[in-house]
């Protein structure tokens, strides 16, 4: 039996350097307002990726995929939605949606995948008292 | 007799993208969190930059100068204050402080000068009813 | 039958603002490199994107997939090996490889996919005398 | 008596993801592209800052000085002069000049200050074997 996924809601205005000459968004952009969204996320746990580092771990993209469904314009208010699709020992993915944050007009949907390193690059099993977390 | 200028202030998250390989805020993010303060400044008179694009001018950037003070770290909360130091008809003057959000330590102090374009690229008088914004 | 694509490479070393705080290239670089490949594609044809967009086209991004195989290092000199895997009337799909420049390493594949619209936001025919470059 | 500092040039072309909604290259771009000025200086001298932070020092950026001369579009090669104004034993003033590739018309000028620090963030003299080179 599945349960619901926490979902974390991050809210925020584009930003005039992340438009582009055809004056929307650039897509590259919103690979870090995912980021944001995962930030967030850890944030509303209580907790701090940057916690996650100081405890001799990284978590490494291994893969990100984003499919552009409407573009966005500088000063928008734009909220990203992000929740953990599947966490084993090693890896997680994580899923997004953004939107036009009062239409809710879905503008963005996309995943990341990402794999436990510890400091020294190697493969390494999620902590406990982070698992609980994802 | 000088009055008081109004300063508008914006607090964000440091975002992962935006520290570099000494594990700080790199130099040229201050710059974007700069022109963040001043989207910050039109929206709390009401207004937004966009606008002003839609009325046929921009404002282009003519000079930056920005004094580091202390580094900043991902996940920080920080503090853009923004303020208009100097209106002269064609030309703007912005100032900017940026804080940790919480206890208020200095990070980062700057300056940005601009100047009213036309979408023709010809210098313009800043429009009188814009003149009150800033 | 097939016959072989062309292939375009663009080389570059890697900034120092591209890099974060694990010490290694963002992931949201990646796709601005991506991007610097499809540039170098059209300039290999004699030809620019910026063309395109001055006869009255965009090629929009419709979705990005990029898959991390190994980190990449601030002055590493890369190269990103571009190509276009399908080209239909109104759509064109973008493949990727990025090595390191000396040893070939490879470090990030991807895809990216685009639609072409006119500068009114309609999807349209990409050019005739544009189906030729790619 | 005065000697001619060495000069570095980089040349690159402008990314799509640098151009903002006025069309042009955003202004904290260019701070960037400085950057790239001086990897290139230290590439040029036959080091790279990668090694002078293996070695156990940073350059911490202490401040930043742009004028925006003239606006950049997507696709042009600009190259970037660099070059060491001031060097004294614990501060670094690099100064910049950045053109068209071609027609070498001035787009921006500016200054960044740097300051000696270990890895413990504490200031430090620019050891000898760093000296020579700038």
């Amino acid at each position: 039996m599945n349960k619901e996924p926490f979902i974390a809601h991050a809210t925020f205005h584009v930003r005039y350097a992340e438009t582009d000459a055809q004056q929307i968004v650039h897509h590259s952009a919103y690979i870090v307002y995912f980021e944001e969204g995962r930030s967030e996320y850890l944030r509303q746990q209580g907790t701090s990726y940057a916690d996650f580092e100081r405890s001799g771990f990284f978590l490494a993209v291994t893969e990100v995929n984003a499919k552009y469904i409407k573009a966005s314009r500088y000063d928008e208010k734009l909220m990203v939605s992000c929740w953990v699709a599947e966490a084993r020992s090693r890896t997680l993915l994580f899923q997004y949606e953004i939107r036009e944050a009062k239409t809710k007009e879905l503008r963005v949907t996309g995943i990341t995948k990402h794999i436990c390193l510890t400091h020294d690059g190697q493969i390494a099993r999620i902590p406990d008292e982070w698992q609980k977390w994802v």
